[in-house]
């Protein structure tokens, strides 16, 4: 089954309401990292803005971020902490051409799909949910993805500690399924600690066999990274040779590692702050146009706020897919709840998902 | 990796503490399901009895039940509601020989194992446990099995809704690899809906789509077999052709359907008594080697309860595994918190296993 | 706070969709225990029938059932399995006056409140979710009900292991707060080895110590009652003096007690068909005005399927409160999903629900 | 019931194996944040190193560190990137004597009491467990804490989403029952959303109604807190008069807000760097005699990464009680798990956990 785009419908601006919406107001921002009064905040949808008569899209979007008209006629979505004093804010809080803001929530519904939408979304999903048509949907769309688009993968700290959940891992970065990945301290350590020890957490990645003084396996592997000063030169000096990070340095493909509370070492490209973390994940997201997030509430939620449900590629609006996966229906319902269409959750192990994937993608 | 069963070591009769041990105590049974005071209740391991001064197993055991010495010297293991006045029922309530009782819990471990056994036991499983090698090893025991043994698997409800899932299972009865199964009048109902009107509960069974009326559609299926009056002449009257109960009918593999408070209908084949269900649950499990129990808290405690950890076969004592696959680990503990080594649990959503172990083991 | 009940607003069969509708249609039964083809099948809202030219309401409802016109005239909802033949059931999948059936779901908003409605009806509960006016509502609800309304409870079996929530539902039985109680083996089981060994499955009710053998105590509980004969008997015979199902014996409130195929023993009153459990619990239920469904998916989700939303007071249609109160989202969702406002979920550990509301109630 | 502190019984060091062991053997650190080979890892429990020839505790411990060997002769238990080059790190891996380190896990147990200690651990907690104890127990903790101890609460964001629960824990900060806080960004900016515009996340704080716009409040109320540029000028500049970091502001108890990649905002007294987080959290843990995590897997591992299972409190050594509160066995579990037994876990809705304990130690 071939992958096929939802096309996108723009809104008609020749319609009276747009023609005789006024133009968005604006208003200088008097403090670095606090937005004025009354302006504008962004959601996951395409948003436009009438400027100077025209109407406008914020290209790169996420929600609850505030909009700055640019010197050069830019409309950048910044969050508030990026504001500085002199920039202009777009103002208004209603979205339908009143205030010259106009939100543009069913811009892929093909005709009379609206109720179709809307009662999925009331539907939730659970673990009694049957999933064989998105495994079938995700696996054509990877497919369309690795040609045509950029796949980005969010992932939880556990994801490591089994040996075929791993490895196929492995395998779908190494057959081209991964444009860049998103996690934190303890991902990239018990997997450096399976490639280093055969270990994860002290327990023999294939046989869950404890091995003596095995608690000592994940920080001995840190402090070594921590000798050799960066992932790749550990890798270097300790001629690793699988698992998913190697995987990822010897194909130059973008990591982020951010920090959390709960980290022991850190690994060296860990992120210190959190904000600056959440600027290299946009950095990594302003690319992506398929998000799959992978047992990890934190980093579930972290990407899915700064997230947009469309993404312009070469001048083209489309989809922006986001899919959660999580043995939690509280943890997937955390990123559906926001209601975009395009945000799928599937309630399992994710040790069967990435298995399963592999497989339908046919690298495993 | 052909799979090895653990040799069993009887205990050494010739040893002191059974040597000088009494024979085992007994009192006659004097009011119809009623025991009498101090009567000895079993467990899931295999117990000896010293009667007449010899030391003798009861074989056909499971928990909480009296052990009764039949005139013929049978040593019958039944429940509360199955004695009868006049029956011979042995009491004690230690079971380290003193009263001519002996439980031998640890008659498969190896040499040295009881510290790996007890750690296993600590330990736990969760959503983060890896569970690589259980697959392996489930793949290479129901090899086994299926020449050698008694596979019984359990199902919940929700196990039909799945495209894959039900298709799955079906080839794994095919397959030779089920020879019993257990269930409510829910799983059957919506595996059959699936076959008479290719939706469950209404929504395309692959698809997921909502049909018209499909609210009607569970009560329309359940009508029209009770219109047939049995399942298998449904299955003629109706050119049913696929599905799992379809396989279990067309491969003569004894079912039982058991009753709950939540049930339509039932189907015709749904026994009413929840005692009487649990008499023809027993005499399926009498025979099983194998018990894998998929999503159904009431079923798989229903069937733990009544599972012993060991079987009988052509005089030799084998392990009896027991499987508990589930998405909640509340639900999985409750089976392997009474702590035999042979109950595996699996913490993973079953839509997902089922096709795993269909694959795993070649018939998908 | 005082509790008001909302006004039922009545369809105005004046209008013209009414007037002009046809009979509802009618067909006989020609087989026991199986409806006609295109029968109708009842929801949890009220529901109107055009019979000989006049709008008639089926006063006792609940989702899933036959309606049949008797021959004085009365609408009875029936289950499946309780339709003879002979009897005159009424056709018809439409549910506007079309075919003379009318499904009035909305009997119960004010003007304006459907968009509100529907709101929470998508926003789902969750742990998250602010309890506190739900406790106070119901606070205020409960004082209502024991004046003028008929409360009936439903437990799951492990609610009597914890001495402080035992003792509160004592006192809200002893307070005049329940009017039936509606549970399985397992809840009379433990709440009555309470009061004769003072554990629940061994462990003391209020240290959580094991005692020794303790894993007897919940037989040799059942295996006492089972000599006296009854529950009642048994509270004679050994002195019962505290816990629910004593209170419930001592003030002659009725209950019910449904098998599974869980259950031990049983205890004497224990109902052994699931169908004639149904019959039953849907007495109790019959004059139920609130309903509360306490840990337990079994019998929430038996319970939830009898019980409409509606319930007719002399003469007076007033809502049906059912609450459902779980730890699990999954479970509370369970009734919920099915979309009455009347439902409410809350999600927490029952103790502390039942501790709060007898310090509520002030029974506590 | 008055609460009584169990006795510390320190190892009698006169004992054979201890005169007898070496000398803890000592490297020195080569490169700032990496540690010797084979250096020792601390554990939760009190350590004794042999410093030239007598054995000295590590007073202020947690586990996974170094130990470092101070000039003036203090053990510092050190994060791995604290270490400096040319610190002194102890060396080994047995903790049984035989290289100068000794762990002393039982020192709080009476004598028999072991086999009671590893059976709760096995045994597990979950929603079933029955809790009327384990509050009876920390009610009486509580209060001799407020006289003598020193209480840290950390919290997750949900917790200020609820009237009655928000308002329970200003009146625990009140009462003289919180000594410190422990949180991220969201649960203040909830709190003070709550304070200053009565919803938490748009909605009425009690009744729970939607406000209209009312997904700009948290937005707006993080944007004034960073006008007025701290939490302390915000609550004057906005006469904030009621919430938990009101009533800790205004007592002038401590509190630290540590970041995460799910921020909005952050407000400005949030720290950015986790591991400078961490360490300013590990400050307030530092004399810290209970601990008390509600509904956050986050800040509780990494509280509990940092909570050693003992306190020294003027030369004595004492129990370090730590709680954990959540609704999930996963998320409790993650804390007992580590087997100390002064981690308790309780399964539950913080919402009422939390007002039960404010009644029980008297402040509601």
């Amino acid at each position: 089954m071939p992958f096929t785009l939802p096309q996108y419908h723009a809104p008609d601006f020749a319609e009276r309401r747009f023609a005789d919406a006024p133009d968005a107001r604006i208003a200088f921002c008097d403090k670095d990292g606090v937005v004025p009064e009354y302006y504008h905040s962004t959601s996951i949808y395409p948003e436009y803005f009438k400027i100077d008569g025209t109407w406008r899209l914020a290209e790169e979007s996420r929600m609850d971020c505030a909009v700055i008209l640019r010197e050069d006629g830019r409309l950048d979505v910044v969050e508030m902490r990026g504001v500085r004093a002199g920039d202009r804010v777009i103002l208004g809080r209603s979205e339908n051409a009143e205030e010259g803001i106009f939100l543009h929530a069913n811009g892929f519904a093909e005709e009379g799909e609206k109720n179709g939408d809307q009662f999925l979304f009331r539907q939730g999903r659970s673990r009694e949910t049957a999933f064989s048509r998105d495994y079938d949907n995700l696996y054509s769309l990877l497919r369309h993805e690795k040609a045509k688009g950029h796949v980005v993968w969010v992932m939880g700290p556990a994801f490591a500690f089994d040996h075929d959940s791993r490895r196929a891992m492995q395998l779908l970065v190494e057959g081209g399924f991964v444009n860049g990945l998103l996690a934190g301290n303890a991902l990239a350590t018990h997997d450096l600690e399976g490639a280093y020890l055969r270990t994860a957490l002290g327990q023999d990645i294939y046989t869950q066999k404890s091995r003596p003084n095995g608690h000592y396996n994940h920080l001995d592997t840190i402090n070594a990274v921590r000798r050799s000063g960066s992932i790749p030169q550990f890798i270097e000096d300790h001629d690793i040779s699988d698992g998913i990070v190697y995987a990822l340095v010897r194909r130059n493909i973008p990591f982020v590692l951010t920090s959390s509370i709960r980290d022991d070492g850190p690994l060296p490209e860990v992120i210190h702050s959190a904000y600056d973390g959440q600027a290299a994940m946009r950095n990594i997201i302003r690319r992506a146009t398929t998000v799959i997030c992978l047992a990890t509430q934190l980093h579930t939620i972290a990407t899915g706020n700064m997230t947009p449900s469309f993404r312009v590629v070469e001048g083209e609006v489309r989809p922006l897919y986001i899919y959660s996966i999580d043995i939690s229906e509280f943890a997937t319902n955390k990123l559906t709840d926001r209601g975009s269409l395009s945000a799928i959750a599937m309630v399992t192990n994710v040790q069967d998902f990435i298995v399963n994937v592999a497989k339908g993608v046919g690298v495993l």
